[in-house]
């Protein structure tokens, strides 16, 4: 069975690991990414880290997923706020120079969205859109199990997408982007403005008074979910996915809201598009494993 | 040179034409639809057309536009309002059952939009999202020449983005959805609103008199605009796309409408989407171009 690199890459961890091409783990290496002392050694932690890696050399590619938009043909990542020294780096030329093997970056929404689409709930579809719902929102558009990272590689930046131009400015996001009305930080937000920051610490908190069946704490939810409903509307229309695939920790809280936004989301939708499904993400590790999947998108395609 | 059938199939006519990979239509047989006279004899219509043409058979294939949406797998339409009994006939088996060709179907405007992206405003751009905002408002995702058309084939029904939830309930579009405030029905609808029936009979009536100052006019030129850029912005957020290619009939007011949406649109996306561009639709017979661009699409990739 072929054998893949993943690496995610984050502000405070890397991670790397050998993945096959069913999406197991078949070894994991993590360490601090030390960010502070440069991006130079920050790649030479990454090369050590793979070459720890049993066999990394057998692998058929590299892959990484990073916190930020990336030019994915040029394998660079055009911000990069939680990876200071990493804008405009050519990290997949860097490692795949290293290696001699092919090396892909993107960011972590939409490798997490290729995993999903490749192995996990999307499995086989032509065309998915995965939406993460956590501390902020994000996207992936995957179009023939290859990610669609657009000019910028900010496809999938559907955070900022506006649901309601009548709301109050709250940070540099659009006035009503659906980031700062539906996400974890707009419930917790919203919550304690509701119910007092003592009684709300996160959003899990708000989801528990609806389940009590506090009536203000519902009125949120349902809020939210109108909100969500406009988002995923809007996304459908543009692409007609096969299949929503929704992750990210607001979902620990899909059974007070979940069922409220896709009753809503049907009301928004042509009657021709009423077959498209939300799933669950599946995959327990989809930064990882989706990051070693991207050799297997843009190398081995003849293989799925 | 390698040549093309494209079928451009109306509500109301039907043309046929040979077209070469560099666009240019050879020959071309227009006639009356007759759709009451049922599917049957529209499709003998056809097949009889595309005999009429010299040297059909060294033609690689068959691509037709149909309007409304279409199961592009299957080549049937999804719905048919303005091609009574089309729904659900299996179009592209019945023409490849005849001349034993490669045959592809598609809905008119994402055939419009390939023909942009493969050879028009968008030609060679990896994606291209193309919008024609005329009496309705369509939209085409065109991912690496190839059209997404969707699990429904109702990607690109942007017209039912809502753009402001606080407006009134027009039809059977979502209350605020951008055709029924932003498309020329719009504008005429709006117009006749403040300035009278005897004076807008179209679109055009406003552009003028905001050519000629009229503040009401430019005010709602203005609103279209904003609400056009919503729309864009939407679409951005889900596909970050290299170019919008826009064209449609309310193109010819561009000078009163554009460069404002333009601006409202830069203020709405991020700083690293600043890149994207606007251009005009370039072809002068998209329907029938990009039809016929279809099997190239399909089986001809290397070709491009």
């Amino acid at each position: 069975m072929k054998t893949y690199i993943g690496v995610d890459l984050g502000g405070t961890n890397v991670r790397v690991a050998k993945v096959d091409e069913e999406g197991n783990i078949l070894q994991i290496v993590k360490e601090p990414t030390e960010v502070a002392q440069g991006t130079e050694h920050v790649i030479n932690k990454i090369i050590s880290m793979i070459e720890k890696i049993d066999g990394y050399a057998d692998c058929e590619g590299i892959g990484m997923g990073v916190p930020g938009p990336v030019n994915t043909i040029e394998g660079k990542m055009v911000l990069a706020t939680n990876l200071p020294g990493f804008e405009g780096f050519p990290i997949a030329k860097t490692i795949s120079d290293h290696f001699h093997m092919p090396t892909f970056v993107d960011n972590d929404v939409n490798v997490a969205g290729m995993g999903e689409a490749m192995l996990g709930a999307g499995k086989g579809l032509p065309v998915v859109y995965y939406v993460t719902i956590s501390t902020g929102i994000g996207g992936a558009l995957v179009v023939n199990q290859r990610v669609v990272a657009g000019k910028n590689g900010h496809a999938g930046e559907v955070a900022n997408i506006i649901i309601d131009r009548n709301r109050e400015k709250v940070n540099y996001l659009n006035v009503g982007a659906v980031e700062n009305e539906a996400s974890g930080t707009a419930i917790t937000r919203k919550g304690k403005a509701i119910f007092g920051d003592d009684k709300i610490r996160h959003a899990g908190d708000v989801f528990d008074l609806a389940r009590e069946g506090n009536e203000k704490a519902l009125k949120l939810c349902d809020e939210v979910a109108y909100d969500l409903a406009v988002m995923f509307s809007a996304i459908a229309h543009v692409v007609d996915p096969y299949v929503f695939v929704v992750g990210g920790g607001v979902m620990k809280g899909k059974d007070v809201f979940f069922d409220k936004m896709e009753a809503y989301y049907r009301t928004m939708i042509h009657k021709g598009m009423q077959t498209v499904e939300f799933k669950e993400a599946q995959l327990e590790e989809p930064g990882i494993v989706g990051a070693a999947m991207l050799p297997r998108s843009y190398v081995d395609k003849e293989n799925i």
